[in-house]
């Protein structure tokens, strides 16, 4: 396959920022494979952007250029950046380069891929403020796909700037985690990671809000329609999900609700 | 060109989980186009996507590959199969494959091109049991865009799960049938077929719901706006259109809603 | 790079119109390369569609072919055309091809780039009256990707249909102009042309329907949270947006509201 170019940005599906983006892109000599992640993170939504980004590059073919475009800092202060992430191994390698703000956006990334260089861009004065993603990081990744040297790009960097993000907690009482995605079926992705799960085996309850999820599966359809399940989702984390139906709705959840797995023994528990 | 491969999903548009798709098939070391068919199939909707790839697979080049992923029983017993579906004339030829859940996403398209071959894909234990497109699919996609001989897939399937599909019947008062798609504009994509607009014309109504519609058209723009007119569809069926305005609403019309041509003389109706 | 193509429509994303049109182009002998823009324009939104079109166009390749469907008119006497705009100076040379309803959809590429060329589209007698995108233009762009010469696919035609677009009026109050155009974030672009910004600065406020916004900014982050703010936007217009939010609703803001720049001195001013 040629080299494989993403975009991910918040300018909204049919976008003509979009279209514009692809335009200029589409000016590298190089043929490459355009693919878009997406373009409905929700407006400024670093954290959104985060989670994305994290969750699907290292599937992509080493190599890939991802650009991702959320940037409510447009034309202040805040870096632009190229960098590479990645592992090597002995048999096999797995790097990944991103064109971004350096805003955050990389942070779950950077969890899953460690950085190995990083170039802060520079931005021309002919660049309009509010549109750096056409007029800094388009020709920025023009010249990488175009074979430019990424040293050229502009200055090294150390550290990439990194979101807080939510980390289990152990407590007396068990560990406390919250709702990090919800993805289109309604399904609570949480933060406890599946390496939790002989813990919520023990407990046999998984606490969502003040909601209590106390069926635990291997898959959906394993419970009736219906019923709120816990499992191990694809994304390496503790799921919790309706079959058939939504978790958001049923167990009024949202980004950020409090998730529980109990250590206690089960008679000692006030739920 | 080289070979298209094309996407159906209910992952929603800008989901990871479509990242995550496709950065897998991209590992593949043969050239191909990727399309996107959907990703907002209504969520577990197997109807809806068996009309979306029965509609639109016979347009595509003799040879692409269509990997469809509406599939609520992922994890369970139900099979994933691969499938070639086509026909073969004495000038064209118009062969489909398919990669997919066994659970009817393929009544439709069966319709149009008839089972040429099917096998029945290994699931790995490795595979996450709730992300078999990733994890079943998109390997076996792989495999075939590099050549792997589709007898290497797994064991020969005969049969293809098909749902059952509304199709028109005959009653002493008219044909009748109902609504099966509705499109981004509001039109009402109805069982009747093509072939019945003779009996359409002697009737001079079709009833949707309680309404009688007595426009019939040949084209959105020749009767005056907001008026309801049937016409014959771009896809060989009659349909139900409000000129610039929308026919679900103005109707009060839903997927499953009973359409009529009556068959008795004008003067013996009473609608 | 191989030659671009571009789709935009009002089908909607995901339907099976758009995986039809799709399916048909790809039965080109040449490689292209696939590029959607929009298949959200509002049903039947000439206006919509000639914005995102004149906006995005130049930005492409010279030589990308724009496929727009945008057709409340489809199957009556309205014309289907190919157009070659374009403008050639001494060092570069911009050319972009059209296959299009002839229904003022190109009235803002015109603005930016002359009409080089145009042919009126044969409509063969095969064609379903409801879908010359798939019958009519899109067998014309194989045909052109396939090098066919323009001048073989229908007889030249000299002027092209435009719609009427406002422009800015000076009155003896002041400059105004209207919200042609609101983006993803709720930004307002409006009619007045960047090269207003000096009579915006001596104003100091811009008028939006009811509400006078008077901080003018480079760029979004310059001004706090929640800030109503003017800017020169990327598309080369005054825009309105408020910082972290949306303009649209916080000025109660739609396609059409009126803007205005005040010439009056200020203290001569009743807002």
């Amino acid at each position: 396959m040629t080299r494989v170019v993403t975009l991910t940005t918040d300018f909204g599906s049919g976008s003509g920022y979009v279209a514009e983006l692809k335009g200029r892109l589409l000016h590298a000599k190089t043929p490459f494979t355009l693919v878009d992640i997406s373009h409905d993170v929700p407006p400024h939504d670093i954290h959104a952007a985060a989670w994305l980004v994290g969750q699907s590059c290292p599937a992509f073919p080493s190599g890939t250029l991802h650009i991702v475009v959320v940037d409510p800092g447009v034309g202040t202060e805040r870096r632009l950046v190229w960098a590479r992430l990645g592992e090597h191994g002995a048999l096999t390698s797995n790097d990944q380069e991103f064109l971004c703000p350096d805003n955050g956006v990389l942070t779950l990334a950077l969890e899953r891929l460690p950085q190995i260089a990083a170039r802060r861009l520079h931005v021309p004065s002919s660049a309009a403020a509010t549109f750096h993603g056409r007029d800094v990081l388009a020709p920025a990744a023009v010249n990488v796909l175009n074979g430019m040297n990424p040293g050229s790009l502009g200055d090294p960097l150390d550290n990439l700037t990194r979101l807080h993000w939510p980390s289990p907690k152990q407590t007396p009482t068990g560990v406390h985690g919250e709702v990090i995605h919800i993805d289109a079926f309604g399904n609570l992705v949480t933060s406890l990671p599946a390496t939790l799960l002989p813990r919520l085996e023990a407990s046999g309850c998984l606490r969502v809000g003040r909601h209590g999820v106390t069926t635990l599966v291997r898959t959906y359809g394993e419970a009736a329609a219906g019923t709120a399940v816990t499992l191990i989702g694809s994304q390496g984390f503790i799921e919790v999900a309706v079959v058939e139906g939504r978790a958001d709705t049923r167990l009024g959840a949202h980004i950020g609700t409090p998730v529980a797995i109990d250590t206690l023994a089960p008679e000692n528990r006030r739920l």
